[in-house]
């Protein structure tokens, strides 16, 4: 017999869900949810999609993964809505317990000097990814989820960083979009006592992000110093970070819309 | 005999320059100014600029006030750039004391709550005004003054609010834009220690923003709170929070990147 799912039937959707944390995040929430359970994964890359299919699958065998392909840096509030429409409605929802979004997806961005953030289009490219796009998506989710009964838990993570409350030099675009995150789900927190939101900042990973930052960040100190966690093996497992962010969920002892890094204490 | 201008011949650039805080701070700059100096104020609104060039006359006739009309919602880089471009080679650099940018351009946007901020294009361009012309803009005017002697002090002032550190109900776009500024500029600060750095939050001031506030707030508290703050007469007058910011400029205490409150002792 296996054992019981503590979150029960969840409806979850996480996104950047193709690779690294987002596909970590869908694999461990997976573990946790009843049958009938299903995860929506948005990403760009339809084959990284189906790898965490195939990945979430056998962590859970009961748990359904749909995956959208949705590029969030050009999508407008159509092709978001169109692209999450199918997957709700085919829930039980008499049936659920929990519904999630992770707002996971982003990107770091030129790693330049501020004096040298000189091209507009990039810039106006970036936040409409790592700032509108989660606004847009985020109110299409609470649409869908207004409507369910009250016994269903609703959790809204985003995945903030350090650099959401501490800056790093050639790090100014990244730094600005995890504040304006956090800033913005401190905001949703205080407007819907109901929702249980939570920024969750994941450590330093050892994935694709710190290999880029290593590979391109203008400072100097910045690089050395990320290089070298890289080479004392300091940089944390992806699925260790998870574990970390599952604990706090569990423990359930921050306060709304707070910002809660790998390395608190619980 | 004129009394001695504390600040020396200055170059000034202004955002928002043609009403409101932005057209106070100009007056308010010019007083402090010797013979030669410049401000260039940046708005949309050509008449709007007139009346400020207008005031500043009055204030100073020594100062020369140079407008550039410019939409800074939907101005490309090279819109920017030439719109600066005339302004800097007209001043005798050696005379030079003092270089100051003053990012005040600014707007509430929708203020709705999170659930309804579904209007992904009113989101897209609210960022692209508030948070990425203020990076670009920033970006070419340091570039104009990194090639000016040493002994030239530069300041950037960000205008902030204490919705960059305080989430307000319906606030959500206006709070994290706040937000992202305010991290941009200490990114700025620990980047360039030769500069100083401030983000001014000017209080709850009584002008068109606030009518905003008082008119368009989704959230009741907030709006019944406002509403009373100004039957009160408890908002600020713009020329006393501009005496606060020069106050906090002169006296010359906070750390670069520091967001400093009109409400803040010195």
């Amino acid at each position: 017999m296996s054992e019981p799912k503590p979150w029960g039937v969840c409806w979850v959707v996480v996104t950047g869900a193709s690779k690294g944390l987002g596909a970590e995040i869908c694999v461990g929430f997976a573990k946790l949810m009843a049958p009938g359970s299903c995860i929506v994964g948005v990403a760009r890359s339809s084959q990284g999609l189906k790898d965490t299919e195939q990945k979430v699958k056998q962590a859970n065998p009961h748990v359904q993964f749909k995956s959208v392909v949705l590029d969030l840096g050009s999508a407008d509030k159509e092709g978001m809505e169109s692209a999450l429409a199918p997957t709700l409605s085919t829930l039980e929802n008499t049936a659920l317990s929990k519904v999630l979004m992770v707002h996971n997806a982003g990107s770091l961005g030129d790693l330049q000097y501020v004096k040298n953030l000189i091209d507009h289009e990039h810039t106006r490219k970036y936040y409409e990814f790592n700032i509108s796009s989660v606004i847009t998506l985020n109110a299409i989710f609470m649409d869908y989820v207004k409507s369910l009964p009250s016994s269903v838990q609703c959790q809204i993570i985003n995945i903030s960083s350090l650099c959401a409350i501490t800056p790093f030099k050639s790090w100014g675009l990244y730094c600005a979009g995890k504040a304006a995150r956090d800033m913005f789900f401190k905001v949703l927190a205080t407007e819907e006592p109901t929702i249980s939101v939570l920024s969750y900042s994941p450590g330093p990973l050892d994935g694709d992000m710190q290999a880029q930052v290593r590979a391109t960040s203008a400072d100097d100190e910045i690089r050395t110093s990320f290089t070298a966690m890289k080479e004392q093996g300091n940089l944390l497992p992806i699925h260790v970070s998870v574990a970390k962010m599952l604990q706090v969920i569990h423990a359930n002892k921050f306060k709304s819309g707070d910002h809660v890094d790998y390395y608190d204490e619980i």
